[in-house]
């Protein structure tokens, strides 16, 4: 029987370096003969791709609600995990996702504060138990990580929140990072090679482990 | 203090004949000079509609997983009750309705199975407690629903489910007709001006009893 494969998840706020953080995994598995796909959320589809473009940019300057920014979320993970992500690991291959569930409990759970039994209800009606392996969550003050984004260029709609829609979004990733053994804290405020190392040498004792 | 305005949604499965209603409706709301508008679900606002199309249609070959298109449902009709319908409402607007959350209920619900418990957790999550003043449903046998809505053209993703998922529909429909005294029921089998004549009727009742 085949083996399923392994869903590894890179979380973080704007600027912690998620990109990097996703070639450093790429590496590892390359360098293994560990066949995988990377995806990212939302997005990952084209249904869920123009549910990204809607909850990122809104649509002819209507303001998206944040009940509808949530299930738009929820609506493009559901499409990501039945299409490409379960077929993908059925299959024996790894997926990468830049960005999972935890990032809407952080982000619309807590930066939007519409609360956790909202959030855990939805993800059930969604995509069930379905849960990542590991998660490496980078961590950042959102300060800093705001101050690296917006050297990158434009910030998008959610990008131009407040400093305390960060902080309390920063505050449910490390209160979730206490509560579950499979996310793993990296402190992103390293440079990136440290971050690239640290991400690097986890990959590789979780390869092996296996 | 404005009086607020009233919520009053058609429903019934295609073919039943909502769009000769909607205009009944309307006829009877110029006729007493009260202000109104109308709508259709899921749409009605510019990211409603982008939604309706990805839920009708589907996007590229991909196609629509039952949940996301739930989730979608009801991220449309967030986006509408809170951009469109209650600022109407509030303001002493009357709102029309072309289908409302009745519809998720009859065909996620009962079509596809999704069950009601589910259907009434993201009912809450999307719009909390907001309910039509009025629903008017019209029943109809889905097998003559079909051959009308055949006789108009091309039957979009949904409309090409077989007989027993509008079977399904039809039951869940009636079931709340049972439960819910704001729901009333048009026997839509009638020929249409019947049918025009027993809307005029009921809307003129409740009118005049406000």
């Amino acid at each position: 029987m085949m083996t399923p494969g392994k869903f590894i998840v890179i979380e973080g706020l704007e600027g912690a370096g998620k990109s990097s953080a996703v070639s450093a995994i790429k590496t590892v598995l390359n360098h293994r003969d560990i066949p995988f796909i990377s995806t990212r959320e939302p997005g990952g589809t084209p249904i869920a791709e123009a549910l990204r473009d809607i909850v990122k940019q809104g649509m002819a300057n209507e303001h998206v609600c944040d009940s509808t920014e949530l299930l738009l979320m929820y609506a493009a993970r559901a499409q990501l995990v039945e299409t490409l992500i379960r077929p993908a690991l059925a299959n024996g291959t790894w997926v990468i996702g830049d960005r999972h569930d935890l990032s809407s409990l952080a982000y619309q759970g807590g930066g939007r504060e519409l609360g956790m039994a909202k959030l855990k209800a939805i993800k059930q009606i969604a995509i069930g138990d379905f849960e990542p392996d590991l998660t490496l969550y980078l961590d950042i003050e959102p300060s800093l990580g705001l101050s690296r984004a917006r050297q990158r260029g434009e910030l998008d709609r959610i990008e131009q929140q407040d400093l305390n829609f960060f902080e309390r979004t920063r505050e449910v990733y490390l209160q979730q990072v206490a509560e579950k053994e499979s996310i793993m804290l990296i402190d992103a405020s390293q440079n990136m090679a440290q971050v690239a190392a640290s991400i690097t040498a986890i990959l590789i004792q979780y390869v092996d482990n296996i």
